[in-house]
């Protein structure tokens, strides 16, 4: 079991997880980005053996569980860095300092059946596909009472921080609303209660009119550079009318969501060489009532550069490709 | 010129510098961390004249500027993050958002002339002369009204974002207090207001007497491994007396914090295979007034592990090494 501890003076939060040193490649910090698969790869078709038995899988065909012929596959992680326990997380003293045991969930999304798809190379109906996933296991494991938040992230090549290659993501519940969620939330409080108004859909009425920073767009969905953009080629894809959840798109936003994820993972992989990234969804917590505020989004960031001593030591991030020249190139890629 | 911009919701700070685009290896990302050094390694002893001209030099047997002969040298950064404007930096509003220009300095100190030296391998006397220079170009870089915060850093191997092989530090000046240093203050001004007391003063005191985090001590400096550590071997050397500044240390204090930078880098070397990090120092603003509750000290980060998308998406960090396992195993090992 893993335990969150609490910095006494910045109050930053790390989880201290023993579990996750056992992964296999856990080190692989200089490994290329896209190696030969392994021909033990746990994740490929007929390999199901190889992961803890299923929770979820879509198979289109039909056909058995942990058998082939699946299209998207969720198993429990191997090397949890939470895992449920059997009461709710309580804040302890230990000394002078804070800690939380590291209640919570940890599973895998197996994205493709094929080790060589991934965001990029999946078609929209498959991505879609993908979307209801996390949104089933989503509302699954938001059930449980001692979970405050749960995020979907999704780590692609080594210098991301990948452990396996086979294209996945990751659902990972807790007991605590992440601190990034909660800047973005008292961001969108502070901006209400000043403004009277969504910041976020400040933003997006204030990006649609500039243009400048826009990378597509559909019905529902605009893909945008940030102004304050922390990496080279970051975007992110935001709802366009205001909506706190992401599990209670319809159909239709669902396709338009894929669309988006689609144009999106498809142009940054043809305009900056294919690049590691991260991704990660930011919606509203389980549990909170007055989350209605919240505008959800997907932060999708490409691993081209590393963070290095100044960005540890301040907090402030160097961005080599202004936000806008980035904008330019993808708006001029094709998926 | 790079430009500072605030992110609208979270409050965080980016600098736009595509001037650091054109470092020479900025996207060396996979590359291994000690690779065979480059012939024309601008930093090495007789290739002076690859450098801008220097800001500061120490050269025990004498000897004229630029020229060999220098155990430790300081030259303007050739590709900036940041750089002196003519006027002091003001926000501005640039549509919604809010920009400042990127005014500060950008210096590189080259802490040997030799390609293979580091701070794991230069002897205490080399280090506490390196401290001198941090301490000279600190004072004078800090005379400047226009800079609110001088931040050392240092980055070895590619894995930790170095550009460049052979061992350097860098000094950054920032037209604001970084957010990183905010967060300190505002939890060492929350703690005084509540318990009247220092809160480093009082974590100084809580390690000593329980040695679990302890990694080494000396009259002057404790080495520890923080409750809350990020990354799996990280350490901070902090002053056992209370101290705003590290520039106001003496000689007997810099030698002793000479011995313990010494004792933490060799330690770390030989304990985790001479891995890639960063440090960085964090002391009290330039001009802050009511700084004398603040107290100084020094990060280190192994880099040995990857950030991925649930660190960058929740601000929480796994750490797969426990800090008392990692004290424990570096306290046993020798510098």
């Amino acid at each position: 079991m893993s335990q969150l501890r609490q910095d006494l003076v910045t109050g930053h939060w790390v989880a201290v997880s023993a579990e996750r040193a056992r992964r296999p490649f856990a080190s692989s910090a200089s490994a290329p980005n896209k190696a030969t698969p392994t021909p033990s790869c746990p994740f490929c078709e007929g390999h199901e053996a190889e992961t803890p038995p299923e929770l979820l899988a879509v198979r289109l065909a039909g056909g058995k569980p942990n058998t082939p012929g699946w299209q998207v596959r969720v198993v429990p992680n191997l090397f949890p860095a939470f895992s449920l326990g059997v009461h709710k997380a309580i804040v302890e003293e230990r000394g002078i300092y804070r800690v939380l045991e590291g209640i919570g969930v940890h599973e895998v999304v197996v994205l493709s059946p094929s080790h060589r798809e991934d965001l990029a190379t999946l078609s929209p109906d498959h991505l879609r596909t993908l979307i209801q996933v996390f949104i089933q296991r989503y509302t699954a494991d938001c059930a449980d009472p001692s979970l405050e938040y749960l995020m979907i992230i999704g780590n692609s090549g080594a210098a991301a921080g990948a452990s396996i290659e086979h294209p996945h993501s990751q659902l990972l519940g807790l007991p605590i609303v992440p601190p990034a969620v909660q800047r973005e939330m008292a961001g969108v409080a502070r901006y209400r209660g000043e403004c009277g108004r969504c910041i976020y859909c400040e933003i997006i009425r204030y990006e649609r009119a500039s243009g400048e920073r826009v990378v597509y767009e559909n019905d529902h969905f605009l893909v945008y550079s940030p102004f304050a953009g922390r990496l080279p080629f970051e975007t992110s894809i935001i709802p366009r009318w205001h909506a706190s959840r992401f599990e209670l798109m319809t159909t239709q936003q669902q396709q338009a969501f894929a669309d988006a994820l689609h144009q999106m993972a498809g142009r940054t992989a043809n305009a900056a060489g294919d690049p590691a990234y991260n991704f990660y969804i930011h919606t509203a917590p389980c549990h909170a009532e007055s989350s209605f505020d919240y505008h959800w989004h997907l932060e999708f960031l490409p691993r081209l550069t590393i963070q290095a001593g100044f960005e540890w030591g301040s907090g402030i991030t160097i961005n080599i490709t202004a936000p806008e020249e980035a904008a330019k190139i993808l708006r001029a890629t094709s998926p």
